[in-house]
């Protein structure tokens, strides 16, 4: 979690919301790690979490990545779930829970449902105050003083 | 639809699962076409609505697609329709209905809870019965005689 709280914060120097994701192995080699790209790259499809799933299967030359966990700092959203599940993660670890976007525990819940072929483990909640400090943050500086 | 259904069968002859898409304006233009590159790319998130996404996206110089309409010949998945809000596209029309594998009408139901912050009009079971002969033939063929 440490090293997607470093990406994270980089993602919310350049302007994007802070969220940064890291795919491990079963042996806890870092595969792959990124931060939010949307602005950047005008994409809205360049959440942290489909760079880093896509990375770490071009890194490991496979098509998927069994045994791997996909860290990251905020609660994924429907899209990156889903994709987490295509890529057969075994494990999705993420910081702050997401009310109002987040697809894992709200909302979609992607992966409760007989249609998710793959239901990796899920452990939400992890150092969640400093993941959820750092999004406010940068949210209540977007506000203004 | 007739375009989708193209890039389906071109995509069955690359031995993919033959689902098509077409990003289409307001106007009706054609901006992008895409099928499922899964098997070719190596890569599980290529589905042919993400390719399509992406492609009218950069046709469009935009990082939303409003007005536009994806046309699929499958049901998407809950990672495909929550891209297609994520691009804000005005609709999304589909073909064959996927019980098994789809999160428009099935499963997560993407579009149909407060953390979806666009959800796109939705025209389903468009020539159902031709683009689910195609998928029943292509899986039919995996099988052999």
């Amino acid at each position: 979690m440490d090293l997607a709280l470093e990406e994270a914060r980089d993602a919310a120097r350049r302007g994007e919301v802070p969220v940064g994701a890291v795919v491990s192995d079963a042996r806890g080699r870092v595969l792959a790690r990124a931060g939010n790209r949307v602005e950047e790259w005008r994409d809205p499809g360049a959440h942290a979490e489909m760079l880093a799933l896509h990375e770490a299967a071009r890194a490991l030359g496979d098509k998927h990545l069994p045994g791997c966990t996909l860290t990251v700092t905020l609660e994924p959203c429907p899209m990156c779930a889903a994709a987490a599940s295509l890529f057969r993660v075994r494990r999705v670890v993420f910081g702050a829970y997401d009310p109002k976007s987040g697809g894992v525990e709200h909302g979609a819940r992607v992966f409760a449902h007989p249609q998710c072929h793959h239901a990796p483990e899920v452990v939400g909640g992890v150092r969640e105050a400093e993941n959820a400090a750092l999004l406010r943050e940068f949210f209540a500086g977007l506000r203004g003083p």
